[in-house]
């Protein structure tokens, strides 16, 4: 994870949006560019920008380090979810990924084929010299609340066995019980996943600074930036919480210049 | 897609109803014949002719750049829509084409396994030198209407991401809700899935005139032109909104010499 | 298609309903046994004769050129039909064939399974000389008839876009409908397939002549030849109306010999 | 076959119960030891023995010919019965195998599966110069009856249009209708199946003699020699049917000295 | 099996349940520690330690000999339990296995995937020059009880013939009926699997005592070790009895020092 990290920890944009949403759900005009989403990655000093082959192939111009997301499904199928590889590991490298990620929907009655996959695609990045990269969604009937201690630690815990660098988890809503996750994905970075536009900037910023102070290395975060009016100012802000160890009030202070 | 453009638009002949609907359904003693739509082809100055693997085999003569379609499946099964790969890129490549398309049901319950399929077809295509079409349509019980702007978007976007070089999608209905599409597909370009047959030239002129007015690269077209009693003509009107902005008035007046 | 041609036309012993219908359905003390069907090959002129591979390794001795079918099931498992690849395209030809036969489903649940294995066969097939024969029998809950003209008609075009040399399809019933499945072909030979016992000769010979009248390859027969207690004369009463464009009440002057 | 066989005829001696029907169904303390059936198959002048790839790899000793049995299941699961292939046939040769066994579950929803798997395994062993052995058993939802004539003629005809060298099947009751499967099999031997224990020596006997009347090849045994208090009696007594052409009533002596 | 014994006898340090069942049902804030579990391992005189891949590659130091567990599912999804490989052998040979892991669930509806992947792993692994364990754990609808004499015997057998070097399989409850699984699994090295937490010491004393004396080869033994209070005294008690043949009364007195 050494490319995505500035004194381990990280902050990461990330925009497969397009495909797992769609445009209409989380697009406007200037967000449905990934133009505009690479300024911001390369103005915002983010430590890693994630794509899908697609977007990566199409615009990626090698200022900020690239994460490929090599599985996604759209919003559309109902049932318990699955996503399956769509791109290759090799095809990823070329394109100029460090970094190769993939979602794992813990629970899903479709579990094994993921838990199968990632096992391919973490050797295989692993032997090419990428990081492998975990989102573990707890997801499906087996799962009535994704966002419980248990099952956060849980996902975390799945990532670390997997043999994941890092994952990507949601925020369980206090930095007390994120420690747990944290704790449990050990040797693994911890990267809370952005999740949908927060009502307030603080609100969101708290969550960010609970993870820092839980332990974890960052987050990954996509409309909390870029549905952002100020998406540089959001930057600055994370930045501040997440590397400098400063407080939501002293972050929220970008906002008022 | 280079060899399919000219100024960036382009204007493709599609002829692999015969899988998907049935001769009966879609052909007379005339466009039941390859040759016949080759002519028109060639005649229709289309710069690219969509086959799939045994008609290309059997009947393409060189003289228009050829698609070949690498899915397919027929109207017969019920149940989730699902096509599968029928034709390796190498091979594709081999009968003569300089792309190869297929077909992504969005929505589909089986829609990982295409997405997957799609996702190994793009990288061989790519790295054999072709260009990578995706047919999507969003289809199958989540998808109560495949030609709302949010949906049509969608499938334009998914396109982009999968790594598609051009994709053909359904008409919204006007220029403005079409645009969505076409700027969610980003750098992928966009064209419009011919349909059946229009009620009258100028409606399915008018359509191609939105395609064209929102941004789009043109159309996949079968058949509106060959099933045409003036298929030529037809493919004049289409030149002229195509590449040279004419209004659909103007292009009418094709019918009318 | 060309081993198996005279002229254009074929007429090919088929025999693996040893498979598909089991021993004590189709054969008698005689035609049990496949030395019996190599004879009625040969001595009836025959242009192919087509077994399973078993039957091909243990029996087959190169005087009659050889299809292979390469998929098969029973008949004793109920629900959506499924035939899937039962020997390699290679293992058919150091066998000695000269093409391979797979059935399509068209239809069935699954059929998306079969039209992929067909495109990895025919491709092979082809490059390593041999033809692909497809045998297409729409079947299923979703096909009421498999009769119909337009069925018919559809079975023969999905096997061309398949990439079919040569599809064996069902009988419509009259020549003037079944010159549409032959039409829809295009340059796939069609072959009609010959079904089970017809009540008499006349009745047999009259769909043979109207496959021919409609413009038809041949037919690909089992039962009405080796069930017949006159193979020989039945098979001289084919080659009569296949090869030399006789009536059927020529034809069956054999009989009374 | 030619290693299994003397004059063409053979005894096999099976030892796969462990795996397809547990220890505590079929095993006491003796037969549980495969150092016991070794010494049985080698006293008893068995003409081979039929091993898992675990109990060949830890036991045998090269003394009998050796069949490994490349797949299994066991009999907890219920639904249609599927078992897949457990051991390649390379692994099986290195393990001293002269001939690989696989099971088809004829008429079973999964039939289609087993049918291509044996495809594979067959070509395989015969490209190794091994033989290809086929258990064919007619089972699930759509075979009410595993033993009538017609059943088990089908089984022994699709063993042989698969390719299978040696078919092992179920006892129709008796010879005449036994005669029929011998002859659908045609070039392949046809085993019978030993089956549980039978009720006395001589209801056994009878068996295999009407199955050498029959025109088979032999047995492949298991529960009936080695779960017999006096296995090498009953291995004497099954040689004198087969090999000696000797009626049940002489055989039956073997066990009264 | 040999890196792993002593006097044939082995004691195994099993952490794989983080993604069995997640750590906040096993773990507390010491045993989430695999530095921790690792300790143990070294000074507890370990014979082998038990880790998924992620875990091996990001802590395992070398000192004790390494297992690793190449496939697993977590306790989330309901319906038949199916587990797929997740780790190539070749991986975990790279990460300084000697022997792996995989889990069978016998009896479920996915009984046939785990037989069919164990039996390729077995045969790398066995290439490569590493043991096969198998995890054999009766499971599913079709098993009511995974405990019984007969259910448990059964699952040593199947891995015997499987080709596994050692099962890991349940307690019965006393060495009587624990003997006939030893005796079942013929040439396999038995292990009990520790099961959850006993309530007290010499319970679970009692349980490895009777392994010993039914004939097994030790245990693979997790949360009663590391969520013990006082883990190296465990350690030592289990020793003396796997070991040196000692009374749980002689071996309970670890804990009154």
């Amino acid at each position: 994870m050494a490319p995505f990290l500035t004194n381990e920890r990280g902050v990461l944009l990330a925009y497969d949006q397009g495909l797992e949403h769609g445009p209409s759900k989380d697009f406007n005009d200037k967000s449905v560019d990934p133009n505009y989403i690479l300024e911001i990655a390369e103005k915002g000093k983010f430590t890693g920008i994630i794509f899908q082959k697609g977007v990566a192939e199409k615009y990626y111009n090698g200022k900020v380090p690239l994460i490929v997301k090599v599985n996604g499904k759209t919003s559309l199928p109902k049932g318990e979810p699955l996503a399956t590889q769509n791109c290759s590991v090799k095809y990823a490298k070329d394109l100029g990924a460090k970094a190769v990620g993939y979602t794992i929907y813990l629970g899903s009655a479709h579990e094994n084929v993921m838990l199968h996959e990632f096992g391919q695609i973490q050797q295989e990045a692993h032997e090419l010299g990428l990081a492998a990269i975990a989102w573990i969604y707890p997801r499906g009937e087996a799962v009535p609340n994704d966002s419980t201690e248990e099952v956060v630690a849980y996902a975390a815990r799945a990532g670390l066995e997997a043999g994941a660098d890092a994952v990507k988890i949601k925020y369980t809503g206090d930095p007390e019980s994120f420690r747990w996750a944290v704790t449990s994905a050990g040797a693994a970075k911890v990267f809370m996943s952005g999740g949908p536009k927060a009502p307030t900037d603080e609100a969101f910023l708290k969550q960010v600074k609970g993870v820092i102070d839980a332990g974890g290395s960052g987050l990954a975060v996509g409309r909390n930036v870029w549905q952002h009016d100020r998406p540089l100012e959001m930057a600055a802000a994370l930045r501040q919480v997440i590397f400098n160890n400063q407080t939501v009030e002293s972050a929220l202070k970008n906002f008022s210049r």
